[in-house]
């Protein structure tokens, strides 16, 4: 078990992200090549971005501490995917793909890196949550004749985690009888600014406007209040327990853009628009004051009857789930064997670092796997 | 990757845990001898209990239908552990030991099977929590030329992930800074009823009383309130992230037994006299009262001092802490990376099935390993 190893990696996608694995990879490479008892060289061989490309034809390893200027500099021309794969299928070690972008292309391009036997880890959500083909593809390439293994565990909830949980469970027979939770870091800082517990809040609108301002939305916030990132994440784990989820669209998605400003222009111009329609999410918050509780916008999948469902839902104020606090995210598995009490699953659910590190630990699977 | 593979387990102690995992191996074993692309065969070779043995001297499988009529009538002379080690180590593939005692002479003899390239499994803290040259030669058995992997998941929490996800915290190169948590279900229930959130709770004696009739206290409830099962599992998890700590008494450990009445005979003595004490819990719930909290019975490590304390504490009715319902743990990880926000890891973290269910986990983890 115990032989020198060599790993090679390449890395589409230098953005926060992937600027933030290159980082913990650094790291990690010098300290798994000084170990006296299971000495590993993971060495990266191909970085790409989108109009940029930088790799080393003889598979020898790139250089970490200067790769920034080298890729900005490279005068390489850019290879297609599956040009990439044929390259990496040939390398004289076994290879590990981190795509650190949210791409569609690439996503499409995992079942033929699969099947040369290329591992691929990833954060980005949309090859898992996208039609349901692309899904069994992945996981048919992953398990055919010497396919490669694949982990995105920062696909939910970022470095928690989460997806080793739920298969966890899983693995070991259990059952999952319900799923619930706050799976947006955006949702849950505008909720919870918005009705906190104890406390009166702004206007909605306000709270948009102030968590735009703090770098907790997407650049357009409607990219966010169309429910679809969770609608994706909720999709993931559905497929995982063994729903066939056609598509995130497929199942109901409250939508918290006021139908008016769907198609309006600018980001801008919906945010100054958005204090318009105040008075509908006040009312909504009202209705559940009266009840002693608050409102929350979470994903929810309910197996006894193959329900999937996003959107706003009153929670007391003793729920866990009303409970959290500024961006955090909180995933609630619901079991056979745990019965009433859930296994939670909470804290910081984006960010570059921490989704670096759900990347870096599915790598660090891979590793343990190949030994 | 993809050949049949035999993996050969060997378990003593069919007691409570002992039976449920013995169900749980079962169903996996079928379900991974049936998988078409990875097929591996899991064979139960020995069973143990304190003054019985069944083994099979040409390594075929028990059967795990019959197994408890089987060994209640086993005849076989009972092999000490080091002949079980000889037996192990000649078995023709890898071999799993799975201990579900909470026997310190089994914790003892770890090194021994490890050194054989015998792989260990456990639930039992013994041997990772008592003296910390025990704990050191456990780790070098496992990193010698050879030597076995050692899992122990549900040494602490049970089934829930919170070794896997400490180990990955500080293997992707996150630094721990804060470790605090309820890391009892006896102690969470006790003080859940004892001082709930909102409401007057009973006294003290009752509140021991009733947990014990509901089968959530040990036999003699000493045995809890000694406060030694969370130093225990405290010990473990600051030795991971690398603390040298000496043992589960070379720290604060506050005992939650009258000082007159740890000598007295047995526990319905102790029970019947324990109401007379009530005042002391009783000034402590109102002097937390008196602050707008509640007290309740934690671990932590800090290690910014090195500082490793369990204990009681008042917390704000809105901490996580506080808020935890009936008997279920809650085990909060500060890290560097995370910052403020902990990373938070709830649920049940004891019974039969759950902790099981970590001990399936873990076999799990090194068929991963060993294909």
């Amino acid at each position: 078990m115990h032989h020198p190893q060599q790993i090679f990696v390449a890395v589409i996608g230098t953005g926060g992200v992937g600027k933030c694995f290159l980082n913990q990879l650094a790291a990690l490479s010098s300290k798994l090549s000084r170990s006296a008892s299971a000495q590993t060289y993971v060495s990266v061989i191909l970085l790409a971005r989108s109009n940029k490309l930088l790799f080393s034809e003889s598979f020898r390893s790139l250089n970490l501490s200067t790769w920034e200027k080298d890729l900005e500099q490279s005068k390489a021309p850019v290879l297609s995917l599956p040009q990439i794969a044929e390259y990496l299928a040939i390398a004289p070690a076994p290879v590990v793909l981190v795509d650190n972008t949210s791409n569609e292309a690439v996503a499409h391009a995992y079942p033929t890196f699969l099947r040369k036997g290329i591992h691929v880890i990833t954060p980005n959500k949309k090859a898992f949550s996208s039609e349901l083909d692309l899904w069994e593809d992945i996981q048919a390439a992953s398990l055919s004749r010497n396919g490669g293994m694949v982990f995105h565990e920062s696909s939910v909830g970022a470095g928690l985690p989460v997806i080793s949980t739920l298969r966890e469970l899983i693995d070991t027979g259990d059952e999952v009888t319900k799923i619930e939770g706050v799976f947006s870091g955006t949702m849950s800082y505008l909720f919870n600014t918005f009705a906190p517990i104890g406390a009166q809040g702004g206007s909605w609108s306000a709270a948009v406007k102030q968590a735009k301002e703090l770098g907790f939305t997407e650049p357009d916030p409607r990219d966010d209040l169309n429910g679809l990132d969770v609608a994706r994440k909720l999709t993931i784990l559905g497929r995982i327990i063994g729903l066939p989820i056609a598509s995130p669209t497929s199942f109901p998605v409250e939508s918290l853009i006021p139908k008016d400003l769907e198609s309006c222009g600018s980001s801008d111009e919906f945010l100054s628009k958005l204090s318009g329609y105040d008075g509908e999410m006040e009312k909504l918050k009202k209705e559940a004051e009266a009840e002693g509780k608050v409102i929350r916008y979470v994903g929810k999948i309910e197996t006894a009857t193959n329900q999937v469902k996003v959107g706003l839902e009153k929670f007391d104020p003793t729920h866990p789930i009303a409970a959290l606090k500024g961006s955090a995210n909180i995933i609630n598995f619901y079991t056979k064997r745990y019965g009433d009490a859930a296994v939670t699953i909470q804290g910081a659910g984006a960010g570059g670092e921490v989704t670096a590190a759900g990347v870096t630990g599915d790598l660090i699977k891979i590793l343990q796997r190949l030994k």
